[in-house]
């Protein structure tokens, strides 16, 4: 059983490697006579491009998205959707440096002892290059749940911490992430980000960060226990993201610190509708949604290529050094952001028609 | 696609209500002739089984396993393995404060939303006797374990804080871990908490954990990426375990914090082997098993079954009350214990053979 | 992957060996709320079980099912259903015989290929007591359409062919076929397959079938092209069930010698409804219902247990002879017939739910 | 769980419709390092591609293949393979004849019935142009057979019957396929049918065939009972091949007819090697591979686009007449021989990793 494929009714199978010539998606599943083009796709994958500020890698790539099937006229005809993306900056530069040594941190290692071969250039299948095709189908994923649910839908993606710096969660401003590169939502945070984030970028190092994805309007009961529940879902669709450390739903590692009576959140009644008086539960109980937001937050490694020169080894066995002097992101948690947003559409959009195959 | 299956080649499906007349499993993908009796599973059980010390729930349930199926004279036979425990302690009460009423932390409200009829006795089906069928699941995958690599693995779990007290890493002791009732391997803090967890017992009350479960001897290249990567993987199965917050490999949640320098993990050779200088990726890298120990940590809730009375509401929305006076455990994490450790190996033992297919 | 399960979205895994102390499944995806007691499935296991005429293996087993999770207060709740049947007429007698030989026609060799190991008693894991759980688990499938399309379906089977003799297709007669021992719906067919299956019998030989199933009432539109077709999906249904050796849908073979005219049924309308004008297709164009009747036909081979000395060898690699002396059918065919209807009404409650998904 | 995905250890899922840009794949659980270019899987194509004799369409396809992704200097990575044909010869025809009429045999009905929108130009996705994905991805699965089993495995088909004309079975010769536009492995009967076709083709009727497919030096063993039996998966992939309407392994239909001393292949040794006495088992017994010839036969119905006008009816509820003018196969099964080879080696390329994950 290979491992390209994520979701089961939602269902969508990623092709291609960093410097290959086109990277690509199959969507299938998707419910028919949903209105559908590349515009609605490219918007997203927008937000994800790199080398849209001096924090991210200066790789250049449109990143721009063909339909090649399952559309006609418009809308979306039930058949499998089909997506590529053309690589287009894909630089002939010499690579024999990391062609036999591993880096520290990087897949090198692991895949040359699963796979006995590993195309190197810029990481091959392991590259972060992936994503693309997460947000992809992460664009795709939102129109279905606006299509079967009519809307009221939103999934939104924060950085919440840089390094050892954490925001002001009172100072919380969904309308503040487009105004800074960080896709901060404490604008006084991002300030101080900007300043912290250039010293590391001009040493060659690099940072960790928190990113915390909320999604508003999940209805109630969405989720297959005991082993597809919602949150062991988000959990694996945020951990199979690049360099991704740590999975916390709701109050997360902080639950362990709680008392039971700080921590189930109580309910009541605002006229026919369940209100919960918190959300420690991050809008999941028993693998189910509650109706209240889904809250998932996920911890990034710094980025692994640095400057300075670290130990290591190549494939036949000798000792040497590498230090990483290529075009990366000082803090790849920034552009974890849009995937992670993506992987809660998906995430979502699968659970809602596997939710329609059992219960109507 | 229903959710009661995990794996795909070494794959199980569990049955059973807390109050029903049994639980099982069926587990398919078992290599053939591998030696096996009820006993290589009693052994697992018998750590989880409730009822062994003060701070676990009161209810006293044998679970003897029956194999049904899939073995003839002592040995596997390539066909599917069948599971039973007869439920014994099911208790005749009346449950008729709890079959209207929704628990708060608890998944009433979310079962009855998601399916709109609920067996209430216990907890029906969202119960974590479930975890029982885990336990037992993952002993077999430990005997699939040893009998493919020939021995040399070793998947062990430990209960490193409670509350918010943690352990002192450095008195890490693994034989300290059968000497307290928490599975803790710091010999002291396991006396303190003895103390805490008594106050919290007394009124009532609960508390969350952390539990890390660390596997020796795992052969490098075992993941799947780029969806199903062995971290992926372990995040579903540890956040699928009832009441479980938040999963970590390796640095987890700290990584966020660690500067490039800090987080890779550098390399150097003893001998014809490749020894790292730290383990921050938790024996994980771009999805695939490094050859390190892996390392895995998730936090648990504190059971949301409390005496304290709690707003809530029914079924019929009204508000009300609830306060819970059954048999419950004051620190549910100490039994999720030996259930991260049956995950684990279950995760293993699924790569392990997926491995075979593709990579022989 | 291992192969014990059947369908995705109504999804079933069955355990259990033909000596073993029981045979089960479970089954999951189920809808809740729908009304289930043991009596709705034993109806369809009575059909089903050996013993009933001098045509069938005299071994005797009452086939009792318990339902032992999923259900509350008599309605499915949406948890997994496990069913379980315990074996009763188990000879204890000696299999010495069989033990070392591979009978012909009989998996003995290819699980020993296969395993190195096999439960030789009775045919272990590949004997057609497996088909039991199919029958219950299409119990519950009958329930799920009837739930979901409020009624309407049909689904029966026939024996259209003993041996070289079929049936005169004009004298076709629903209500005949609980009236003989072949559910034959030709009355005088039947008759004359009395007298010659009693001389097959009475001389220890046996002789292959044809068994054809029809759905009434089957919704236009299920079916998930281009590889879980229905059609696609009915033929590997109907070729797992033991000794089937062909599939044909509609026209079936006969569809190789027909020209265009005759093939393509033609379309009218009746009201606002759709009529075809004939049902060459068996109620599948491009693996999809037509809403149509669906017709399915299978062969189904001669019983390979025959009294006649036959040349085989044993897994020692030595020459030697076997005959079978045991209890078995003459025409297995027979007993195929409620088999092949319950694989019917399963592969339609899964694609059903699957539309479901995808469709709304 | 949609349907455009086959096979579970190699697996592949499709894209593209007819009329679109492009069609494609993406293959995943390819083993690593296999030798595999363009060429490798471009000699398949050029057998299946239409326009290579006036018994097809004159559809004229390049049928080009380009590898996208999964390859690193020759060989396979063992990431996924992504495959590309761009469609050439797509007519700017008018379509208005068909766009709201369904053709009698057709897709049309249906899948307006499934999806209330379709793609009808060419026949969108229920075209049989997907079946060159089928043939590139079968061109892989030999590779794959190939490596694993280090060569000896011959998969080959032929036309054994054309309308009502069967071949003479006495004069089988494989050689004989390469010299005549049927495939025929009968070179008389090849030469009688050439004249029957043209004349079915010049009145623009069509007729049906049957299909043989031969897989020799396939291991004992393969197969994944109780449901993946390696026949059941077999009937599943030919019955979901375009106008397939029968499946037979071995004896097949014939079965039915035989008694239980004709059917069962008796068996001896030759060395140490067992061998059978024959083969009416097609090569598996109890959904495992004997080791003999894997033998399968399916039958294709006639072309459902024929000259003559056949009463129809439109979208609108409205009763109609349609005849079909454009380009298309007199005899469509003479295309589906490559691509029933395809579907043999794709199905034992599955089991045969799906057997070393459970087997080693």
């Amino acid at each position: 059983m290979p491992g390209n494929t994520f979701g089961h009714s939602f269902r969508y199978t990623t092709w291609g490697e960093s410097h290959g010539p086109a990277i690509g998606c199959v969507i299938d599943g998707v419910p028919p006579r949903i209105s559908l083009n590349e515009a609605d796709i490219q918007i997203w994958l927008d937000k994800r491009k790199p080398g849209q500020s001096r924090f991210t890698t200066q790789r250049k790539e449109p990143d721009t998205v063909k339909i090649v099937s399952g559309i006609f006229e418009g809308q979306t005809t039930g058949t499998p959707l089909g997506l590529v993306i053309d690589n287009k900056d894909v630089r002939s530069k010499d690579y024999s440096d990391i062609a036999d040594k591993f880096r520290p941190g990087h897949a090198d290692m692991t895949y040359w002892a699963k796979y006995g071969i590993r195309d190197y250039r810029g990481g091959g299948r392991s590259s972060a290059r992936e994503t693309a095709m997460r947000v992809a189908a992460g664009a795709v994923a939102r129109k279905v749940l606006d299509h079967v649910l009519g809307g009221g839908i939103a999934i939104r993606g924060a950085l919440v911490q840089m390094g050892p710096h954490g925001i002001d969660r009172g100072a919380w401003d969904w309308t503040a992430i487009e105004d800074n590169p960080f896709w901060c939502p404490d604008a006084k945070a991002a300030k101080a980000w900007e300043k912290y984030l250039d010293g590391i970028r001009k040493t060659g190092s690099s940072i960790g960060a928190v990113i915390e994805v909320v999604a508003e309007g999940v209805p109630p009961g969405l989720g297959d226990p005991v082993y597809d529940k919602l949150d062991a879902d988000l959990a694996k669709a945020m951990m199979s993201i690049n360099a991704v450390k740590s999975v916390e739903i709701g109050a997360g590692l902080e639950a362990a610190s709680l008392s039971g009576e700080e921590n189930a959140d109580e309910m009541r009644m605002d006229g026919d509708k369940i209100v919960f008086q918190s959300n420690m539960a991050g809008g999941i109980l028993g693998g189910l949604s509650t109706g209240q937001d889904v809250v998932v937050r996920f911890a990034v490694k710094p980025t692994s290529s640095i400057l300075s020169p670290r130990q290591t080894v190549d494939r036949f066995g000798q000792e040497t050094e590498i230090s990483t002097k290529g075009r990366h992101d000082p803090c790849v948690g920034i552009r974890a952001v849009p995937v992670g947003e993506a992987m809660m559409a998906i995430v979502l959009a699968d659970h809602l028609l596997r939710h329609r195959a059992q219960c109507g």
